[in-house]
């Protein structure tokens, strides 16, 4: 690559994109870990595409109808960083930019959604970035349907670099954008020829120009650090009715001594290659410095949309107010004020009726009433859709067509699902919702790992959540998908075992701000436990007293879902002998670790035995089955301790061991 | 469809074709649950690929010689078990196959890996079969290089469907293979144009045929129902060099009244529909009757491949008996003899010379010397070979051109990697292990799983295990991963604390027959503090006391990994202050859970107080915090409470409170 040639070409352009570079040469000499080459060879791209293209604020950076820009390419986070610092961010400072990578500050490693305006979602595990824009693609379309084009109207841009485009989840998120003919949706691919551990090609060989078109995008090649070129596709990109890929020919590490290596992947901090690499860019500045003519014409393309962003402010104003309200409700996560009293309808009806239904069938019960007053939720299944029970009978199918639809057919793309379903919710405006089985928690898993992460409430449906499953067997039984979902942070992990608490799971889940939650229900039916209508939401405690020990208490069952059934017949068991014992249903650990130590010691005093039902391994179970002075001895547990099998439901559970009586037997034992 | 032309075009092949579909309608409505469409579409392609292609044996089952065929979409599993059952497999009697999906019937819902002879590979979710395949195939080419095409030369057949394609998993499959040009892969996709929510349409549109001339294909488009243009595919894909994909078109629940819906995917279960689809067929027998003429040509097909099976044995026998042995060794996974006093010189060496390195270090240097006298280990990387440090110096890399090659660049393919390997420990004669950061667990997850439910000894080397790994930041930083490996049932998961657990951990993982491992390691610098040497594997015991208290025990550290450091530090500062403490380090819980009571109770006995450390979350911890007789308010615990941060490891640990000082203070508040 002839860097002159480059330089006198577009001189001004060249500065832009050269602060970057030099930012990012600095930031992580100093930091001494990080990745410069990408971008290193992506500043180009980014410099037009900010320059040109990008429609935000600097000063308004959470503007709704703002374009995206996604760094799915998460380890090129100085990318990013140095976009926003240099455009004029408030809260990207340049002793952020200092301080990459150090404690306290907002420039992580990977950029980390919360941290930072203009971090629109939290990237670094490959491939998630490009199937988040997915979600936020599809999510304009749907509030553009609703709203009118005069409140959004706007583009979704992603960086992607080899690694996304290997990971599987990539192919999940290509065919989904085409399916749905994402024509916002506009993907900008490093085509660098280099990964860590050398060439691309060393490990793959697939033509992504085919790949992509397979799938019905629209493919554009150019020379990724010739400005023009760059300049000119986004443009044609932009005209698209199918979404876009604009395969970008780049040099990682441009202009420095690792440039076109893997080396060039990592941190670059030789302090010799770094000036020398200075030199030949024409930047004889020093550490961080950038000189004011390039910092203020950065400056100027971050405040570029401001006209933009004001007209489109006195646009919203001037709707009516309550489609204003509507507006700015959403987008701020903020549940419908009809939603309580839906909920508390709902649980009083079937406290009274009493009906024997799967969770899973309770699950629509519930989005029956709740979907039609919260126009923000979109539904949705990974092909499981009768299955899983997520379509309510008011939502239409999304479609080219049909854009208000609000049930998504995901296809067979749990991976997918979950991680354009936090797109969704990291653009504004959707809440979204989507099945599949439990068992297959495993594929979405590092996309609900990173809903915890980025602290964002979406909701994972998931179904036929034991044994209880029956015939279908181990590959579909979970055992150990609590106990995964229980030790991921910042996730509420609820199992209902009932209509009424199913309800009040999703009111929690629905009104949450923060946290994501996974909604464990059954394939099989279950009796109404909650016969007695409370008002108050009693899963919020996370568990609670369902019935009491008739006389001294004795022993205390523990259990959720499907079996608080079970620990209930064993309660009558054992009062039938005189033994006093107590069914505490645990619908949520979580909400029930939240509480006060004075809560928690009037559900779980000490003294009784301890039992705990539950049709999954016991891994984490013996939080719960001592007390603060409680022994191990006087602690039990009935569930499963290996896989599943394959068999109808009722033969599993007697086999397995997990029926009233070996409830009943344990405790005896125990006493 | 017209079912009359294809009865009178082909009447034997025909009558044969329909034996698979009237057992799957007899099975299925019997079991009133399963999948009876895609046998009754697939039977065809089926009975033309045993008849006519595959190479096998059905009175040896296991011979290594054999063809693979592999269900990937293993909800037809019907399919497979009456191709068994049709061609005489000892194993799979009609009783079996009238026990489909019942509890004890080696018929299970999905085909299950160890239940009978001839399923290959467990499948059931969505993508893995054609994912394994990569594997069978990299092992097939691995292994004809290096023992010759007399002892090895075959094929490996899959059967996907649509949901295995819109699986991301599939992309990393079809890549690699691609990338490898595994000629001797096939696979048959059964373009049915139906998925359970309805039309492919719905959810996809990509041009299978284009995605996988992509990728470096051979693509070939068939009538999946003509047994001529099936029979003329295959014997050109068998020619090819590059691996080929079959496009079969067919009719899913063919003949029957739910013919190409997406209610045919499901259990075909109505009487009289059944009735009339055999009708259809001109098949006027009762429930799971064959006649005689068809059950023996059937029979026959089974027997096709025994003189090739002879020669081959003849062949094996002619060569000489240390490669006999050899080979015979590496199918039966036996480790080899030198594996032992390789793994005892590496202890007492490091014991003696105490170095301070990596535990991920340390798991190159155990590889250095046991590769070279272990050949039947394959390594490799999801694209971070420096950083998992998975290659030994004598590994060259596997690549078209070198098909000796025993390292692997999976590319940045998790997911497709752990899936792979499966494919390889499974054909047999190979023992894979590969790498990724241990936060990537997520992706590897599905894959995981199904090592452990099908009880293969594949090896996953995680490294990067915690905080420790500094600046990358919380997306790469694992808190929850040992937990969700320890929950998964049959897994070891060792968090060796140095170089000689790590050589511990390492020869109970390669001697492993039956339990997957996973090897938890860090990417920061540990001392050694094994320096007593032991022949013993002390990690086998799963604990151990590794120093004792001196004086009065008034305390117990449990700690794995890098946090027994600290814990031996902590240990220092309490006896210093005069409080007996005693340190066990726990590579493995599931092996010290495997040891006697009367064991368990000597390393960690009633008492004292506990805390453990560890820089992970807390869940599953409290199992060992107290004993059977021990109290709640006696047991701490120092490590993870949310997810961690970007920074220097050594800020991390202590802004965290992960320090020799925050366990002293712990145990004493306890006391």
């Amino acid at each position: 690559m002839d860097i002159a040639t480059l330089r006198s070409a577009n001189p001004d352009h060249w500065k832009k994109a050269t602060a970057i570079r030099a930012l990012t040469l600095d930031a992580v000499a100093a930091a001494n870990s990080g990745h410069s080459g990408m971008p290193m060879g992506m500043a180009d791209v980014a410099t037009v595409l900010f320059e040109n293209h990008l429609k935000f604020d600097a000063a308004n950076p959470d503007w709704p109808d703002r374009d995206r820009f996604i760094l799915s390419a998460g380890h090129g986070s100085m990318l990013l960083y140095s976009l926003l610092h240099l455009t004029g961010y408030a809260d990207m400072t340049l002793e952020q930019i200092k301080n990459f990578r150090q404690w306290g500050a907002i420039t992580a490693g990977h950029p980390e959604y919360g941290h930072a305006k203009g971090i629109e979602t939290t990237t670094g595990p490959l491939g998630q970035g490009i199937a988040n824009s997915v979600g936020f693609a599809m999510a304009e379309e749907m509030l553009r349907a609703r709203f009118g084009r005069k409140l959004v109207d706007h583009y979704t841009y992603v960086i992607a670099g080899d690694g996304c485009l290997m990971e599987g989840i990539s192919q999940e998120a290509i065919g989904l954008a085409g399916r749905h003919a994402l024509g916002r949706l506009i993907v900008l691919w490093d085509n660098n020829n280099i990964t860590i551990d050398g060439k691309v090609d060393l490990a793959d060989r697939t033509d992504q120009v085919k790949r992509f078109r397979a799938s019905g995008w629209q493919v554009l090649e150019i020379d990724g650090h010739d400005p023009v070129a760059i300049d000119g596709a986004l443009t044609e990109a932009k005209k698209s009715k199918r979404p876009t890929m604009i395969a970008c020919k780049t040099h990682i590490a441009l202009g420095h001594a690792a440039q076109d290596t893997s080396k060039g992947h990592g941190a670059l901090t030789n302090h010799e290659q770094l000036i020398a690499a200075k030199e030949a860019y024409g930047w004889p500045y020093g550490p961080f410095e950038v000189p004011a003519d390039v910092k203020s014409a950065w400056e100027a393309i971050g405040k570029r949309g401001a006209s933009e962003q004001a007209a489109w402010a006195e646009r919203l104003a001037a709707v009516s107010a309550p489609r204003q309200a509507e507006f700015t409700r959403i987008f701020e996560r903020e549940a419908p004020a009809k939603l309580s009293a839906r909920i508390k309808a709902i649980k009083k009806q079937i406290s009274e009726e009493g009906p024997k239904v799967a969770t899973r069938q309770s699950s629509e019960m519930v989005l029956e009433v709740v979907n039609p007053v919260m126009q923000e939720t979109v539904g949705g299944s990974a092909d499981l859709s009768g299955s899983n029970n997520t379509r309510s009978g008011d939502m239409t199918v999304f479609d080219v067509d049909n854009r208000k639809g609000r049930y998504v057919h995901w296809g067979i793309r749990e991976h997918g699902m979950a991680a354009a379903m936090n797109g969704m919710v990291l653009h504004g405006g959707i809440r979204p919702y989507g099945g599949t089985f439990m068992c297959f928690t495993d594929y979405a898993r590092p996309a609900m790992r990173l809903a915890a992460l980025m602290k964002i409430p979406t909701v994972f449906v998931m179904t036929h959540d034991s044994i209880g499953l029956g015939e279908d067997g181990p590959t579909h039984q979970p055992v150990e998908h609590l106990a995964i979902s229980r030790a991921t942070p910042n996730t509420w992990v609820f199992r209902p075992c009932d209509t009424v608490e199913t309800a009040e799971a999703w009111e929690l889940a629905l009104t949450s701000k923060q946290t994501p939650s996974v909604m464990s229900l059954t394939r099989q039916g279950l009796p109404t436990l909650r016969r007695e209508h409370k008002t108050k939401n009693l899963t919020a405690q996370g568990a609670y007293v369902l019935a009491d020990a008739i006389g001294k208490r004795q022993a205390i069952l523990l259990a959720t879902g499907s079996e608080v059934e079970i620990a209930m017949a064993a309660r009558d068991l054992l009062q039938a002998d005189g033994i006093g014992t107590r069914v505490v249903s645990m619908p949520c650990w979580e909400l029930f670790e939240d509480q006060d130590e004075a809560y928690r010691k009037r559900v779980l005093p000490g003294g009784p035995v301890r039992v705990a039902v539950e049709a999954a391994v016991r891994f984490g179970w013996d939080r719960w089955l001592y007390g603060e002075r409680g022994r191990r001895d006087k602690g039990g547990f009935i569930g499963m301790h290996d896989f599943g099998a394959s068999a109808p439901a009722p033969t599993l559970f007697k086999e397995f061991g997990i029926t009233a009586e070996d409830v009943a037997a344990k405790v005896k034992s125990l006493l």
